[in-house]
């Protein structure tokens, strides 16, 4: 780490800050500047004590960490991108695959009848949510267990792995039964003990960028899962808050690259939360696999009132199955290959 | 609700809609603008089924939500502040308290230590973290249970009530024990899991708002405690995530104002974790009393370093006295006087 | 507009703002809820006064605007892309152009050789800054009117038209004799006097998003010049301020999808200075045309030290002309063909 | 600076980095860490060239400036609050002003009334906009040159000075013989052209911080005020743009109390602009002072239509002077007391 001492510090000072570098078990090294002055800290900072207390000293004015937090996930660790296999499913290997579902399980029609168009388009994986994470209380909050075996007899009917939102630890057990995937929302991106209970679990983690969560603190929190032995996660940009209101969140498309520069984990992007509206999702999804994204996870649901199921814009299945074929090109370009269901 | 259609929609489009609206349990009121019509939703949006599912129509533009989202917690719901009684204090009645403590128990000298001082100086509650959420798994995450007996006996030398933070719904047991005044960090501020196990404890709740929540997410976090039978919540606002990075977070004044106004529950600040830098926690403790919080949290805690603690600005013991008595002219002012643990 | 009242307001009320309504030029129609009533106002909202005057009313809690406020550059008056005229070069008409050169021009010799290099490459159009607003007043302003004979003749020597920053409306002038698109940076993107100004000296303009524009601030700027009498304006999205540091700004890749869906402008994306970083720029610069962009401005310059240049990773014309090779499968992915320059 | 260098850099990368250093004007020391390479460069930052060019380097990961930016308007240059004297005014002399007057000139007699309201109240500036950068054309943009005459007249006959923004350089003539403090607004903060011209008028100035300006980018902004001569500066906080819509902008009340440490020029509060509610001001102006504020700017307008001024809960003129009261038992907490016309 570099402690910048204030403008002008006293010699006395700069032996104080030396001192308190070395009791916390690095070597001090330091450049009298101009104006300022300026100690290094040579030592492992992922193994040694933190060195921010020092900003509680008059004389110090601010202390800069130099090394990456991450270890595990990163790509100096690991050059090679891990490749995360669900059942017969591997995301990481150059493939792309799509995760496709509703939003909420409903019911086993509606959960079946996707299912069946998602997989004829093309889809490799299912999502669909049982324990909904809400804003308002007075909102649904999913079909609890009694959407497992929803999902249980769907997985055997269409045969492809299921992705679905875990939101506590005591669901752990009767979800990991069914869920090929469990995914860690937005909104629990920092709830670190339910991280640790789902990387004990030994199944495949889809962990999703918090709300407003830096590019550092995501890689953190998968740094969390793999510290628990656990390696197979599948990362997932959803968008950022940002003051933008024209869309529900604001896609970060650079944490899309810079994950796949600086992290060995595959990345798949959720054009569906990012923007909350369906008029972008195909730009969005064709963005993504252009950054350089292994996949995406898209909503499709019919609507549950067939007097308007015609006339909507969202992503019913057939507007699935345009939008899958036309990310075909993107794919190609981006010298990969539409993902296959391994035999 | 008001769902506002495409420009130039036609007589048809404008049927389908109501008739979409009818279903969902409301009656439509279609105003036909110059260039838009308009369809008013008249119903109780608590209670109905939510119609932003009419934005997947093809001729809907927007769907705006005209009530507000929280009921038990508004101010329309109950006029007067909600006073929380905790043990010897309460908050909320128009007197002023200041909880004070380390960010994380170290020992019981330490914790000892400062909380004896920070009595003396005025406060009336104390903090202390056991379980720590940190971004990163190589920082140090708390004493755990170990660090239970600490407060226990802490607790019973100063008399004071203790406020620690809860991570996880299987610590609730051990720590209600001891503890009382259970806080939700930032970090679990949409953990609803855990705010339902927290309200059903019965306790009361210190509830942080999350890293990037509105303030509206924020009243409806409070509103699931109060919906699962607790009205013992004490809101803190502890800053948010802007892009400036001069502070740690950004103190949103107003938000404590619009807190006080449209809610009964009582409003503390905590300025230490808002500016992350201790040169501030004077001006952004006067500006939360000024903006008509109930109470403050901050930071007491020695230097580990004996070299160190001198020099140190941070809030020592003694800093935490000078700021405790600078504070008094301006809850004079504003028509409120100290906190008290009664006897 | 739609007003909302507060919860259980009055007859009396009700009467007061339909009055008011009226006064200021809209036909009410009243909407009695079960807790709040609400006005909506009949009448052009962009020839009318502005009802958010309402908003002092003491029944009134909102007022919410339902026109888009822009018409001029909406896809709604002109569904067609409008094709922007370069001297040589058509931007908007289905072909794909990318604007390069030097942040700043330095010399002669810097912009004749990125300028040969550049064409070598791909790029159809050249920029360079000689008039450059720095944060700072110490940092290097820019080389001003000498600059001019510069791209003078660079210009005629490579005959590629020129795009270059204006920042005051004295320097219109000079710059008009040369350049051949005039660009309105971030910080001026609300210099609504700047708009106009330039607007009247019917060149193209280049207009970028603030640093904390909102999409529809940025379309209503380009409304400003629409307005005063210039068609020829070329959007350009150049990443937005967010509380994100791994980058120097947030892409916003969705603002490119909304404004080619919202607005008749072609868009181009700004990924140097959005990343701030070369090693994502051609990440970024593939997204960009996989959301739809009709080109991209990036940076292009050699080192000005030679015993760095060999080793540096920045977009020298070396790396530039990689680039556009890489974006060619993407450019056809996307349906459009490379932008040339007409005989 | 200090340039940190990859994981593992090799010595001859090192060696490049030290001659580049050099070669810019500085004197490097480097340090060899465990895991990366630092390189310390000695030298005055704000004389010498960027380092950042090195951020171009295969082996550079990250260049860290160490030095503040603005050095005329530090706290460090001049330890003293600069006083600036505005006719019979002085703002930073430990006493508390207040601006008031209506967003925009509307009428002499509308400007006149609400000037006399404002001074028996309390106010000793008054404001009143006649240049309006408005976000749309075809919004009011003000009475322009015509609204100077009722400025003229009403400051002679209440014999207050006047505040009102300047949004051209080609203004300026006009505006110097009439207006007291010309206002920089916050779409005009980063216009340095203007910023120089208002510099060189010799005027005192009010500089509103920017939409989304850093703290550092609105004490540059005042730098170059400065740097052209002209020391008489107030700075204006009046919120930032963030996720949160509650309130137009967040106030940033940190930002008052860094700008007092920091910098030596005086700080008023817009509560009016950054709350954009009228029931937040008495809040937001009692933070203000008790933040360290030396003044505040408060929009005071009567209502344009006599059927609905009585209710408006707006600062009309009686509500002014009794938010005016109101303050000063804050004023008098801060240790301030209200400012006066001098005779």
């Amino acid at each position: 780490m570099i402690i910048v001492l204030k403008a002008h510090s006293s010699a006395k000072e700069v032996r104080l800050v030396e001192k308190a570098v070395r009791e916390l078990g690095y070597q001090p090294h330091t450049i009298h500047g101009e104006v300022r002055n300026v100690v290094a800290a040579v030592g492992d900072e992922t193994s040694h004590k933190s060195l921010e207390i020092l900003e509680n000293l008059d004389c110090v004015e601010r202390v800069i960490p130099i090394q990456k937090r991450y270890k595990l996930v990163s790509r100096e660790a690991q050059p090679e991108t891990t490749e995360v296999r669900v059942g017969p499913v591997t995301i990481g290997n150059g493939s792309f695959h799509v995760i496709a579902g509703p939003c909420s399980v409903e019911s086993m029609e509606q959960m079946l009848s996707i299912a069946k168009a998602a997989k004829a388009a093309g889809a490799t994986l299912l999502r669909g949510g049982i324990f909904k994470p809400r804003t308002s209380p007075y909102d649904f909050q999913g079909l609890g267990a009694e959407g497992l075996a929803i999902l249980r007899a769907v997985k055997k009917s269409v045969n492809l792995p299921i992705v679905s939102e875990i939101t506590r630890q005591t669901d752990l057990e009767i979800m990991v039964d069914v869920v090929d995937v469990l995914q860690i929302g937005a909104r629990n991106a920092m709830n670190y003990s339910l991280l640790e209970a789902v990387a004990k679990s030994g199944k495949p983690v889809l962990l999703k960028r918090g709300l407003a969560s830096t590019i550092e603190e995501w890689l953190l929190a998968a740094e969390y899962i793999a510290k628990n032995g656990n390696p197979n996660i599948i990362l997932c940009e959803r968008g950022i808050r940002t003051y933008e209101q024209a869309t529900r969140n604001t896609l970060d498309i650079s944490a899309v690259a810079i994950a796949k520069l600086e992290c060995s984990l595959p990345v798949v992007v959720d054009p569906s939360h990012a923007a909350g509206r369906c008029d972008l999702i195909p730009a969005l999804s064709k963005a993504a696999i252009a950054a350089g994204a292994d996949g995406l996870m898209i909503e499709v649901h019919q609507h549950p009132e067939d007097a308007l199921s015609d006339s909507a814009q969202q992503l019913t299945p057939p507007s699935f199955a345009r939008l899958m074929k036309s990310l075909l090109p993107f794919i190609r370009a981006a010298g990969m290959k539409i993902g296959k269901v391994n035999k």
